[in-house]
């Protein structure tokens, strides 16, 4: 089991080459739990997560048993970045192999810290066993992404940086996939602060932790797609078991409709930027999952901001439409040319923000005197959503809103 | 003009009133600059941007000369929130006078925190002339949001956070539009750092500092519409000159491209949400308007992150465009059964993802025996584009590309 002792000297190998990152008090999420919440904020960490601590403390403690052929590692997503960085940061240098549907974006991402980037496999488990095959022939250092006490240790670092920032913390959410995270924590905290509660999140799309913590023993799980695929891990690790047994308090699930309204949260009130899995510890609070004392000093580890710019744009825009502030709907109208823009003068009249429409000819459902229009507004919240629909009624235009959630 | 003595009292006045935010290191940005950039986040004030510092410094240095009325402030911005949480703070009512037109949400947000919120005038002077005679007959006090000593003042503390957490901090770059910003940390900075460089950065839209130290005193300027509306202030405060004049090194434009480029590049990098203001400063490093050493240790204070949820959907999209990830494009394909689904699979064949498309019948410009189709992909990047366009190109398919930059 990994030791304090040798988190403390990852901190010390650490310190200068990667970000001391911060430690923000949030205002509104202590409001919506009345707890007090702080959020650690790994996002800012190099390349984005926190994946670089482990990986550069398993390579500089370890640098004189590294070949020439450097390092290598299989990953779909923030471990990849993490050892590009930590092996630029070493000066040595890095093979990543991914997968071949890797998703957009994380291989420039990998190759623009300066790693040799091989699409092998259709599953990260064929990126894995290639990478560890490559690891033999080629005299390259295999880096696993938590399964390793060096790793471990290295992601253990954050939990002395909360204590020194906020010395009487009295809970730590932290995101749980294979478990090198909330394992390093959990020992670093513990060991002069036993009575810091220690709490896993796991996506409910794939509880591997819960499942060992259940069964007494790691196991592979079934798992589901998950906005938080940085946490889609299968099986907790061998060598992060035993602190997710001993040391941890407890492990809750969340859900991704959880998840992605704590990202929404996320951006909206602190300005931060978190992946799914970065989420998650917020999603938990939010969701109450997680029973807390008024004035409680709860720290929310937000692993990191690796979201992709096509799920961002996704998680924005259905962020605006749970807050009614787009409104989809078809509104019949007469035939004749002064119809349409009647109907936009009007909607423009309340304040609406038109921002797309379609104009339909001869729809097969409606007489003939008719045609049917679809519009997109964008609105100032549910009341004005409410009073523009309102209006539209009031001037007898049938209006057919898309289904969608919140403001009704 | 204000001492350094007043901006020490509002730090004393503001200690554990507001958040202590943070100062991180970039390694992107520097390496991007050649110099040592770092970031002072007030998108991480309460309210998201630092005029709380000002207003509660107002509030609270002068609380007993306000009256049961509480204090009002006209703005469209984030002087309403900033005002409203200060207000909140000091446990007294706040009135806020906006614009009828202003912009979606600000209403909500200074409403949630607390304030009255009237909506009055077709301008913001309007609603400040509106708000100075409801102060006078209501009985309240009138917050400035720039042109007060004490606001000053309480911007000024940044200055001291900053060097406290980087004492040999060389450059501070800051945006500015009635000059509040710029004067409390130019004063707090240059009282025992005379040389410390404080440059400011304003949008090229509204130039009005700049011209203030031309004509050697404050003017009004023209000024256009711009994403930086925070420093849309079209004349320099009288309060705020002095220190514009005499201890400002320099103040430079960007514009709004180079602006929107800084937002995106906040978000992406360093998953940091800022608004236009926001994002000004850096937006001048990374167009290389402000001089550097190598290795010079810049600060760069990104003033606030209320970005509109539907502007920042714009600046993702317009970010993805750029960086050659969406291609909107026309193909022509014959009529027929099996044309567009023969089109759709070799594109998916590629790794393309369809996110849009749109079949035309019976094109007036196209021969009978054609149909055109409109769609929208999304790409890994500008060689994964070329790779698309390539191939439908091979094989014998009719490509029109929408305009747009990047990766061609």
């Amino acid at each position: 089991m990994v030791s304090i002792g040798s988190i403390r000297e990852a901190a010390a190998l650490l310190q200068g080459r990667i970000i001391r990152t911060p430690l923000v008090y949030s205002p509104t999420f202590s409001e919506l739990t009345g707890a007090e919440v702080y959020l650690k904020l790994e996002t800012m960490q190099k390349a984005g997560s926190f994946k670089v601590r482990g990986a550069a403390n398993r390579i500089l403690s370890q640098l004189d048993s590294i070949g020439a052929g450097g390092v290598i590692a299989a990953s779909a997503g923030n471990h990849a970045q993490g050892v590009a960085v930590a092996a630029g940061i070493a000066g040595i240098p890095a093979t990543i192999v991914m997968p071949e549907w890797v998703s957009p974006g994380k291989q420039e991402a990998a190759a623009g810290y300066g790693a040799r980037v091989i699409l092998k496999g259709s599953s990260l488990e064929e990126s894995i066993t290639h990478a560890m095959s490559l690891a033999e022939s080629g005299a390259m250092t295999f880096i696993h992404p938590f399964d390793d006490e060096s790793v471990i240790a290295g992601q253990g670092t954050i939990g002395l940086e909360i204590l020194e920032d906020l010395p009487d913390t009295e809970t730590i959410v932290i995101p749980v996939g294979g478990g090198g995270l909330i394992a390093g924590i959990a020992t670093a905290v513990k060991a002069d602060h036993p009575a810091v509660r220690v709490i896993g999140v796991q996506a409910s799309a794939c509880p591997s932790a819960v499942a060992a913590r259940r069964e007494g023993k790691p196991l592979i799980v079934e798992s589901f797609p998950t906005i938080a695929d940085g946490i889609r891990v299968t099986r907790t690790g061998d060598h992060t078991w035993p602190a997710i047994r001993d040391l941890v308090d407890g492990i809750v699930l969340v859900n991704d409709e959880q998840i992605v309204a704590a990202i929404s949260a996320l951006l909206e009130r602190k300005k931060v930027l978190a992946e799914g899995a970065g989420a998650a510890p917020l999603a938990a609070l939010l969701s109450t999952n997680i029973p807390l004392r008024p004035g409680e000093k709860v720290v929310a580890v937000i692993s990191g901001g690796n979201l992709d710019a096509f799920l961002l744009e996704r998680v924005i825009r259905k962020g605006l439409f749970d807050a009614g502030k787009i409104l989809r709907c078809t509104i019949e109208i007469e035939e004749g040319a002064r119809a349409l823009p009647a109907l936009l003068s009007l909607i423009a009249r309340e304040g609406a923000t038109i921002s797309r429409v379609e104009q339909e000819r001869g729809s097969p459902d409606l007489p003939l005197h008719l045609n049917r229009v679809t519009l997109e507004m964008e609105l100032r919240g549910p009341e004005h959503k409410n009073r523009v629909l309102r209006m539209l009624r009031e001037n007898d235009y049938q209006v057919k809103k898309f289904s969608q959630k919140g403001g009704k």
